[in-house]
This record gives C-alpha cells, sequence and structure tokens, in this order.
C-alpha cells in the first residue's frame, strides 16, 4: 500500500511543485491543540485550521494553483468559475495576486458573506437558480464569450495537488513534532480536499486512515466508498453545510480516494451545530458549518479516538453572522 | 535602554524559567497573519492570539507559573483567587493539574461563560457585589480560613514572569522568521501582560515600541505612563471589555512599564465591538472585548503602522454567544 500513491492522477511529487508554487502567498496554517480535549477523550487531536487561510478557506491554495499555470498567452482571458462560495473566493483572490479579471457563477441562495467576499477580492458575481439552472452551461458559456480559463472546483490535478499542499504541511508538522496521525478527517464535497491530502500524508505515512467526512444524507462518498464505485447522494433538501452540497464524487478525485481512504463518516446537521458551538467555545475558532463535519464526527463518537493521534481538517470559516449566532446560542 | 531590562524586579532570566515551568502545559501559541489586512494598511502584522491558550487566555501561563512554585507543605490548603473572570479560569486550570483545592471570589456580573468555565475546572465560585464588596477583603479572609495561598492577578514578581512567556514566545518566533518588531501592543487591566512581554521582547529587541491599550475611561496606564506615576482612571461606568477594569496600576507592573513601555492607546467600546466583528469576520478567531483593545487601536488608526512590523496580542476569547452575537451583527 506504500506504492499506491506513487501510481495515482496527482502524485506526492505534483503536491511538493504546488506547495513551492504557493510558497510566498499561501498561509501555513499551524496545527493547533485544546488540552482539556485531550484529556477528555483520551486521544491526542491536532486541529489544522484551514479557517485562518487567505480567503477563510483551502480553496485559496487549488485555485492558486490552478490559476498561475495558465499560460501567459491565455491570462488576459482571465478565469472563471462555478461555485456556492469558497471556490469563488479562492479563485477571486488568486486572479487578482495574478493581475487576471475573474468571472464567478454563484448560487442565488449562497451566504451573503461569501458573496460580497467575492465581490470585494475585485471579481464579477453572475447568479443562477440552484433548482433550475445548469452552472457548468452557464460558467462554459461566460468562459467561450470572453476566452477564459475555466477553473474547476475539484475535478482537475491542479486543484487535487494545491489542496494537498493542507496534508503535505500536516505531514510536515507532525514530522516535526515527532507524531504519526492514525486518523486523519476531512470534509468532502466533490472530494479534492481529501483527495490530495490522502496523497500527500500516506506518501509518508503509508498506515495513516484517511476519512472524508460529510453530511447525513449528502453522503455521497460514504456510500461510493462503500460501494466501490461513484454514486450520487439521495439528499433532496439542503444542509447547513453549504460548501458540502456536490452531488457526485469527480471521477478524478473518486480515483484516489478509491485507493487511499478508510471511509466516510456523516454528520447530522444538529451534530455539526454542535460542533461550531465548541469551537466557538473551547477552540475560539470561527468555523462554518461544512468546516466543521470532521470535528462534528470527531464529537459524535463516529470512529475510535482512544489512545490515538488524530488530525481534524477545519476547512473553512466563511459563515455569515447570524447563522453563527444561531448555532452558538 | 539596552540594559534596561536587567535591572527590574522580573528579569529576562525570570520568564526563561518560567518557559520552562510551563513547558508541558502550555498551548505555544503561533503568530498569525493575514496577507489582505497586511495589503490594506502596508504594514505587516502579526497576531498572538491567546485566545488558543489553555483555558482561553493569557491568564494560564502566571497562574500556573505561581502555583507550581507553591511549596509541597502548603498545597493542601489549595489556592484563592479573585477575577472578573480569566485569571479565575487560569487559577482554576493550574490547581487541578497540580491537583489543588481552588476557591474563586468573582463579580457577580462576570460573564456566565466565565463563571461556568471556571467550575468546569473542578474550582468553588464565591460571588461578590462589584460595587459594594471588597474582593481582596472577601479572598484574603478565605485564605486565612482554609490556609490557602492568595494568587494575585498581576502585582507578583511570579506572575508577571508566566505572562512574560507570551513576550519570549513571540520574540523568539520572530527571530526563527528573520524579523524584528517595530511596535507591540498589548491590552493592560493591572498591566502584568505588558510588563512581562515588554520585559521579554525588550531584552532581546532593545528597540521595539511596546504599547499598552485599554479601554476610554478605564485609561489608568496611558494616564500613568504620561504622568510619571500611577494614576487610577477616572471612569465611573462600564466598558465591554470586562477583563479590564482594573482601577489603577500594579506597584510593581508599573515600576516596569514607567521604564519600558513607550506609551498607552485607548479606544472607544464602539471600537472595541468592530475589531471583534473584524477578528470574527477577517481572522476567523473568536476574540473577547478586552482582548481586542490592540486590534481595535491598529483598525482605528491609533498609531503609525505603514512600513512597520507590528505584533498584536488578542490576549483572551472568553465571551458569552449573546455578547458575541451582537458584536458581530
Amino acid at each position: 500500500m506504500t506504492d499506491a500513491v506513487f501510481d495515482l492522477p496527482v502524485r506526492p511529487a505534483d503536491i511538493e511543485a504546488a506547495a513551492r508554487t504557493l510558497a510566498a502567498y499561501v498561509v501555513r496554517t499551524p496545527l493547533l491543540s485544546s488540552p482539556t480535549l485531550d484529556a477528555d477523550l483520551g486521544a491526542r487531536v491536532l486541529f489544522k485550521p484551514e479557517v485562518l487561510q487567505r480567503t477563510g478557506s483551502f480553496k485559496f491554495r487549488g485555485a492558486f494553483n490552478k490559476t498561475s499555470a495558465i499560460p501567459a498567452a491565455a491570462r488576459a482571458g482571465g478565469v472563471v468559475a462555478f461555485s456556492s462560495g469558497n471556490h469563488a473566493q479562492g479563485v477571486a483572490a488568486a486572479a487578482r495576486l495574478l493581475d487576471m479579471p475573474a468571472v464567478i457563477v454563484m448560487p442565488s441562495d449562497a451566504p451573503c458573506s461569501k458573496r460580497q467576499r467575492t465581490e470585494s477580492y475585485g471579481a464579477k458575481v453572475v447568479l443562477y437558480d440552484r433548482d433550475r439552472e445548469d452552472r457548468e452551461a452557464i460558467a462554459r458559456a461566460i468562459a467561450a464569450g470572453r476566452g477564459a480559463t475555466l477553473v474547476p472546483p475539484y475535478d482537475d490535478p491542479a486543484i487535487i495537488a494545491g489542496q494537498g499542499t493542507v496534508g503535505l504541511e500536516i505531514a510536515e508538522q507532525m514530522q516535526a513534532r515527532g507524531l504519526s496521525p492514525d486518523v486523519v478527517v476531512a470534509p468532502a464535497s466533490g472530494g479534492g480536499l481529501v483527495a490530495g491530502i490522502a496523497t500527500a500524508i500516506r506518501s509518508r505515512f503509508p498506515d495513516a486512515s484517511i476519512m472524508s467526512a460529510e453530511p447525513e444524507g449528502f453522503d455521497d462518498h460514504a456510500r461510493s466508498l462503500r460501494a466501490g464505485r461513484r454514486e450520487p447522494h439521495r439528499a433532496e433538501g439542503r444542509t447547513i453545510c453549504d460548501a458540502l452540497m456536490a452531488s457526485i464524487p469527480g471521477e478524478l478525485t473518486f480515483a484516489i480516494n478509491q485507493r487511499l481512504l478508510a471511509g466516510g463518516v456523516t454528520v447530522s446537521d444538529a451534530e455539526v451545530g454542535q460542533a461550531v458551538g465548541f469551537a466557538f467555545r473551547e477552540l475560539k475558532l470561527v468555523v462554518e458549518p461544512g468546516g466543521a463535519v470532521g470535528l462534528a464526527a470527531l464529537l459524535a463518537g463516529r470512529f475510535e479516538v482512544r489512545g490515538k493521534t488524530i488530525v481534524i481538517v477545519l476547512s473553512g470559516g466563511n459563515v455569515d453572522a447570524d447563522m453563527f449566532a444561531h448555532l452558538i446560542a
């Protein structure tokens, strides 16, 4: 299994190259711990707070890695992306740093803060109706009209390699402390983050168990990992985890995750709300619902923790003040 | 001025000793940055988030350093402290780690979260009326009755040395990155934190300007530094900065601060509220009002920042959910 990571669509060397591309722009987020939580659980829990990342989520990493690879001749056309919010901000911020125009296609029900923040980076936002319109078709039409490059949210080797730098940092930070992760849990929507993390971590810690975390109902990764093939989720409603509503794992991401992941855990919206409140009270971190699913799974006892070293990725912190106030009340 | 720090009541070597005492118990909080803020200000701003510290504030450092120095023969009597909240939690957590009983004398209007958290560490809480009763007299009576050791909030060399480990970490973290601080701003109530920080930082960076930050009205440090002698503040009302209501600088702390501080800045409660909201939206950190006065002074333009390297100490994050919801709305 040690060699498994070396013949996949994204290799550890690609992630190391992404880390070099990102070095001057990314926030190297720390590994944080809570001695009180560790004592309560009888475990060593390390948090990777990508809420502290530029734009408030890990998405900047993949977006910058992909955007910076656009050839000079194609840069004037700028970039286009479709996103419920965090990828939008990542692409907008990357484009501004690289002095390129950006158009973002965003659902009309995305959190207000995510839309405002996307516009604050200088991007043009085009809204669509999540239930009636095809965001990919809209984005492709805009890209064709402007000569722009589409920056996909997850199913792309450069995106996965960029998100994988989260895992590379975790691995380096663990090695610097003489620690080995037993379990690493990361949120999954399209699966790019957890695929990149799994590739980076298992190249250095082949025995680590990497797990995806999803909201109940929106459990396409858990289902697909069990079935051994890509399966859509069956949810018809909404979840408070607006960042984790992709309907099916990506093709590339699932090719990786199927090989490297130990499985998927799911949590209810109520458990996610409790995790957001715990992060407020005990960790003093602002974590958005979709960024808190791994923490929710930890607190809800979804996997064995006693005596283990566990890494929980807190993937984003872009949450509206009213939603946050509601969840911490 | 380089030698000024070496003939004061707390010496750099005392802080280094405190760091060794604390090493296995304290969270070595990271230095965080916001690339967006740096670009907006044309400065390099580093945040020292003691909100991530054990008990949610820097107070654990001094409390543990002081409590761990109690001789074995006196440990059975336990400890007593009076505090509006953060020192209470620090003392309670330190006592539990050292297996000693703790009684905390706390104002009846302290934030609910601070009281509950103090009790959660196993301490007994005794409430008093802030306007009518003398907390020190109550604490001394309890100490005499139980044979307990009083752990003072700031005017004590072991407390100041413990808080100084915040400054020692900042100095080490800056040196590791090849940076020098031009300005360091820390909140002041009794002045122990800023005194310890000034001692640690100016022993390694003699040209750094260290400043206290206080709420308007509760500006006893700013007044005293200007006057050259300890002066009480003149505030009659309240501030949302419940952690920063001490009426006059400590004797020991002022002896240090008078020698080492460049001055004091003050901010309005409205500016503090904006800083708490900024930390929520942009830094994704939960900072209590009293912990945000340095950030408020930065955002309000109270001192020159352009081209400078600035360290802002975010000293605590223990804020009730309803107050936090109000401030971020």
